[in-house]
């Protein structure tokens, strides 16, 4: 059971949400055929990333997106982390939001983006999710038949103190739905997995949307994932398509004990918690 | 007051006192020559990098290598980071210190090591610094002309905990006297110094050991300063120099304005602290 296929889908995303849905029941499709234990997709798989379509694409949790996803994780059997769609909550509220589905469909996990990305890059990128989205409040773990994973959305996992929670908390792998742009995927993306991964020593596995031509907001693309020693283990470029990276969560056993950084946090010097 | 001038010195090690001592006040002189205003010891810089030599070479706080660098930065002007040497508290332990003086040579600065470094790499690096070693306790920053600033050794930096903690009591520079080894320098030393550099949007100077044909502790060198952004501003070869990096700490001011990871930090979800 510690052998994992995980297959990262550098999908395009769609204005059309019936156009959406046939491309990941295709892709899921291939995805399976391949064996892949699990599927993820990027960031605002479902919705055009720009503040204002945020509330125009949100859904309740049990919607329509939602159920597709739920029914694609269980047609397949396959666990699906569904990357992140618009959620509007009952008090309609809006927030970036993860769900997890397991083999038989069941929702496993949900996070909803905890750091909401504003940024103002002097001759680079402007762009304010607070415009519109609020924002989550836990650092997010669940349980599968591999063990304890993470889940944690794009500029959450600039935050060492999230993904140290999540280690902490029996993380051995972290999934990062994701959306970088060309001013900081080129400066920071690789950066970011890597470092994060050898901090925390877990494996990370970052998925983002392609680069469309025309769009306005370029992703970065470069879907990734890294390993627990701070490697690479592949990185797709900007273009459409689908990844599949078979890992072995026992590397993760291995680093933490030829290098025990978790166990040589100095707990006696500095106290990090999570409030409930 | 916002450029500073600082001078790494990637020296040799001996095992011989008077031999170091002619090599800094000679190099000092260089530096400040070239009109340097900090300059930077690596880590054990007068103590060949062996367990056993610890206790061997140590001295109590105020004793001769103290005085040595002390007289040196008063002699000249500049500041001292004095690497770190092996020091004999008075109840008999040995702990790894960073002493750093300022330009009347008055002490302003002293680190402990707080992380030991203990690592049992499978086919590649053993080496514990228990063995013959005690542990500092706490996150050590310090004011100058410039602003302020932090210092802590070598695998202390590898704890996002304890960088972040620094950049929070304001430093904008972390100086970090290091000597990773031929496993950990290739795979991690120019990551960690550029993604706590990001992370915490400061500069880092990581200042280590020149390699030295058929010495024991094989250094990897590389001394570093990386920028806010996590730019590679300069880094060394494995070869004794001195290489002189003009930073302008209004970087970090701009970073930070750009990108305000550390207003944006969730204190409401987690909260790290020193524990006093």
């Amino acid at each position: 059971m510690n052998r994992v296929r995980i297959a990262q889908m550098q999908m395009p995303v769609f204005d059309n949400k019936v156009k959406t849905e046939k491309y990941i029941n295709e892709a899921v499709k291939k995805a399976a055929d391949q064996k892949a234990d699990i599927i993820c997709l990027p960031e605002m798989f479902c919705c055009p990333y720009q503040v204002e379509n945020f509330p125009l694409y949100a859904e309740g949790e049990g919607e329509r997106m939602w159920k597709a996803c739920s029914a694609i994780a269980k047609q397949y059997g396959i666990y699906l982390s569904a990357g992140t769609m618009p959620e509007k909550s009952e008090d309609g509220k809006i927030y970036n939001t993860a769900y997890v589905f397991d083999r038989e469909g069941k929702q496993i996990a949900k996070h909803r983006k905890a750091h909401l990305f504003d940024i103002d890059v002097k001759g680079g990128q402007y762009f304010k999710e607070s415009d519109t989205l609020s924002a989550g409040n836990k650092a997010t773990v669940f349980d599968t038949e591999f063990g304890t994973f993470g889940i944690c959305i794009c500029y959450d996992f600039r935050f060492p103190e999230l993904s140290r929670l999540m280690a902490l908390k029996g993380a051995k792998l972290i999934f990062v739905p994701a959306a970088f742009n060309m001013t900081t995927g080129p400066a920071h993306w690789e950066l970011m997995f890597r470092s994060q991964s050898v901090n925390n020593q877990v494996f990370a596995v970052g998925t983002a949307p392609s680069r469309m031509a025309g769009a306005s907001y370029q992703s970065w693309g470069h879907s990734i994932v890294t390993d627990p020693w701070g490697a690479v283990v592949s990185q797709m470029d900007e273009k459409e398509g689908m990844n599949i990276t078979e890992i072995d969560l026992e590397r993760a056993d291995e680093v933490r004990e030829q290098l025990p950084l978790l166990k040589q946090r100095r707990t006696d010097i500095y106290t990090l918690k999570e409030i409930e």
